[in-house]
C-alpha cells in the first residue's frame, strides 16, 4: 500500500471548499500526517488537492523545508507577523497573518476538523474565508489504512512492547509473597515491596531501551484492576488480577503499539479464573470475525454474545452497567494510540492494512478486572495477529 | 500561595458570560488546572462563577466524582448521548448533549478559549448559546503564579533533572575520542560510538528512575546544535559543542522541569569558548533582571543588549535572522513546559510565584550552538535560581 489522499480530494469535492486546512502543533496527529512535518507549537497546513503548503515561525522554517511533505514553506514574517502582534494582539494577528497565506493560495472556502480552534475560525470569517465543518474527519479515516511503512512501525513497537510485558512478567515471577499476601522482590539486598509503580519503571525502562516512549502504563491490581482506566499504584498482592496493559509509541517514527495481559501470582480465584477463560473465548470469536467487509460494529457483537450468554452485562445490554463488559471491543492503532476503526456499536466496514486492537474484558470491584488484547492487521482474507506469540497464561508460579 | 480563581471571575464579568467552558482532555493543561481531572479523552468542563461542572463519558464518571475539582459531575448516557449519535452522527450529537448540559446550567453564553473546536463551538452556536472567544487565554494567565504546592513539584522535577544532567555529563566524560574524532564508549566489552540516541537514553532512564517522563530530549552536536530545535541524532565529536536541553514532567504531579548545559569534549574552539563566556554573561544579565514589576521584555532586552553589545545579530536587530541568539530569553514553567509568562518583546510583568526558565544562546551552522539554561522562581524581592548548584562549564574532560 502506498499514501493516497483520495478520500481528503473526494471530500474537498463534496464540500465545495478550497483548500483542507489543519492548525496545530504535530501532537495532532491528523497535522503529523497531512504536514508530514513534526514540530511542537501550532502551525497551518493547507491542501488545496494540487499542493500542500505550511505556515510556520522563523524557528521552525529551515527544518520545515527539509523534513515536511510541503510543496510550499512560508514563514509567519513574511506577513508581518510581529508587528501585527504588537498592534492587535497574538490572536488577532495569527487570524489575520493565516488568512493573507490563504488568499496568496488563492484559498476562499477552507473545510476544517472538527477541533480546528474556534479563535482562529471565527477570525478567518470575520476575513471574508468560508470556514466549514467536516464532521467526519476525513484525515483520520485516511490514516486508518496504513502502508507497508507505516506497518513496520507497528510490528517494531509490537516487538517492544513484548519485550516490556516479558520483563514485567519476570518481574511478577520472581517475586516471593510475603506474609500479608503482598508481594516482595529482592533489591540491593533489601526485601521491598513489588508496586505497580515499581513494576511500570520496568516496563518504562525496557520500552526506552528498544527505541519506545509511553505516557502512561496500566499496572492494576485487585479493585483498581476493575476500573478500566485506572493506572493502578501500590503493592501487588497474590491470588488477585493484575491487568498489564501498555501502549508504548516507536519514538522516530511516532507509530504505536497497544497489547494487555492479566496475570495473577501463585494462583486465582474460581471467579477470576473463569472470566480469564470467557475472556479468551471472547477474543476467539471476535478475532474469527475480523475480515475485510465485516465492520466493527460486528465484530463487537461477538464480543458481547460471548458474555451474555454466559449472564454477564455488556454496555449492549444494559448501558448503564458499571460492571461486566463495559468497554468497546478495540480501536484503531497508529499515529493515535486510539484511532479509526472503531470495534463498537458504530464500527464501520473494515479494511486491508488497517491495525486494530481486539481487547474484550471483564469488571467488578468485588473481583477485580480480567482483559486480554491482541493487536492484528487486517489483511485481505482476515488477519494477522501481530501478539499471537505471546503466550495467554493467567496465572504466573 | 493558595489557588484563585478570581482572575477568571473577573474575565467572565468582563464578557458577561454566564461560563467559562473547555472541551479538551487534560493534555490541554487549561483543562487539567481548572477541572482537576485528569482524563485522555476530550470531556466538557464549565466554571459558572458559583460551580464548577464536568460532563464525561460513562468510562471516567466514577473517577470524576472521586478525583475531580468539580462541584457536579454529570455522564454522556443522561443526556442519551449514545441514541443521539446513531441518529445524528458523533459530532452533532455531542454539540447537542453540551447544549443540553450548559442549559441545564442556565448557561446561555459562554466564554471559551481560542483553541476550543469550531465544531463545538458551531454546535453550541446553532442550539442558541452564545460563544465568545477568550482572545487572552485566562486560565493560562491564572495558572502562572503558583501555589507552594506546585512550586514543590517543580522543585522536585528540577532535582530529577539535575540527576539527568549529571548522567549525561558523566556519559562523555567517560567517553573516549576514537582517531576520527568521534566520542566511544566501551559497553558490554565493545567499542560503541557514543550518540546523542544513546546519551537520551541515559537522560531518560534516569528520569523515569526519579519518577519523571519525558517526550524528548535534546542532545545536539555541532551543526544540529545550531538549530534550537533540533533534537540531535549520531555519533558526538570531541571539541564540538554539545547542547543537552531536558525538560522533564514529574509524574504523579504533571508539572515540568527545564535546564540546558552545553558541552565540549576535550576543549573547545575558540569562537566556541567565547560564544560561552557571552552566553553566560547574557544570562547574567537577564538573572539580574528579573525581580516583581519588571517585564518579561525588560529580561529579553538585557539578554539581547549583552549580545547586540558584541556584535551578534539577535531577532530584535535582525527579525529574519538565522544566526545569533534567535529565540526568546525564556518562558514560563509548569504543567507546559512552555506557558506563560514570556521572556520575550512581548512579556508581561512579572509576580512573585511565578516560574520562568532563562536560557539566552548563539546559534550558526559554521560553528555549532551555545546554550545555557537555568530555571527560577520569581520571588518578592527578586528571583531563587533552582538550577545554580549545577556547574556552568563548557569543557567535559
Amino acid at each position: 500500500m502506498t499514501r493516497t489522499l483520495d478520500a481528503l480530494d473526494d471530500r474537498l469535492a463534496a464540500a465545495d471548499a478550497d483548500a483542507y486546512c489543519i492548525e496545530a502543533g504535530s501532537d495532532d496527529s491528523n497535522q503529523l500526517y497531512l504536514s508530514g512535518f513534526d514540530a511542537p507549537d501550532p502551525f497551518l497546513t493547507a491542501y488545496t488537492g494540487e499542493e500542500l503548503a505550511v505556515l510556520v515561525s522563523g524557528l521552525e522554517y529551515g527544518r520545515a523545508r527539509k523534513e515536511s511533505h510541503a510543496d510550499t514553506v512560508a514563514r509567519l514574517s513574511t506577513y508581518d507577523y510581529a508587528d501585527r502582534a504588537d498592534e492587535e494582539g497574538r490572536a488577532t494577528a495569527l487570524a489575520g497573518v493565516y488568512a493573507d497565506f490563504l488568499a496568496d493560495l488563492g484559498v476562499e472556502s477552507a473545510l476544517v476538523p472538527e477541533r480546528f480552534p474556534v479563535g482562529i475560525a471565527d477570525g478567518l470569517r470575520e476575513a471574508g474565508i468560508a470556514v466549514e465543518v467536516d464532521r467526519d474527519d476525513v484525515v483520520e479515516s485516511v490514516r486508518a489504512t496504513k502502508t507497508d511503512e507505516e506497518l513496520e512501525a507497528v510490528r517494531r513497537a509490537t516487538d517492544a512492547n513484548e519485550a516490556a510485558m516479558a520483563a514485567a512478567e519476570d518481574l511478577i515471577a520472581a517475586a516471593d509473597v510475603a506474609d500479608d499476601g503482598t508481594l516482595v522482590i529482592e533489591e540491593d539486598g533489601e526485601e521491598t515491596p513489588l508496586t505497580s509503580e515499581r513494576v511500570k519503571e520496568e516496563i518504562e525502562v525496557t520500552l526506552l531501551r528498544h527505541g519506545c516512549a509511553l505516557d502512561e502504563t496500566i499496572v492494576a491490581c485487585g479493585a483498581d484492576a476493575a476500573d478500566p482506566h485506572d493506572r493502578g499504584s501500590g503493592p501487588l498482592e497474590a491470588g488477585e488480577s493484575v491487568i498489564v496493559d501498555i501502549f508504548p509509541r516507536e519514538k522516530a517514527s511516532k507509530y504505536h503499539s497497544d497489547m494487555t495481559r492479566t496475570f495473577a501470582k501463585g494462583g486465582a480465584s474460581d471467579t477470576v479464573a473463569e472470566w480469564f477463560e470467557l475472556t479468551e473465548e471472547a477474543l476467539s470469536a471476535a478475532l474469527e470475525a475480523v475480515e475485510p467487509g465485516a465492520t466493527g460494529a460486528e465484530v463487537h457483537a461477538a464480543a458481547c454474545d460471548v458474555y451474555e450468554e454466559a449472564g454477564h452485562p455488556t454496555l449492549r445490554s444494559d448501558p448503564d452497567t458499571e460492571t461486566g463488559f463495559i468497554h468497546s471491543t478495540g480501536h484503531g492503532v497508529g499515529l493515535d494510540v486510539h484511532e479509526r476503526p472503531g470495534l463498537n456499536p458504530r464500527g464501520e466496514e473494515l479494511e486491508p492494512g488497517q491495525v486494530i486492537t481486539v481487547e474484550p474484558g471483564l469488571y467488578d470491584p468485588e473481583v477485580g478486572g480480567v482483559r486480554i488484547e491482541d493487536i492484528v492487521i487486517v489483511t485481505e482474507d482476515g488477519y494477522e495477529n501481530l501478539t499471537a506469540d505471546y503466550p495467554v497464561e493467567l496465572v504466573v508460579e
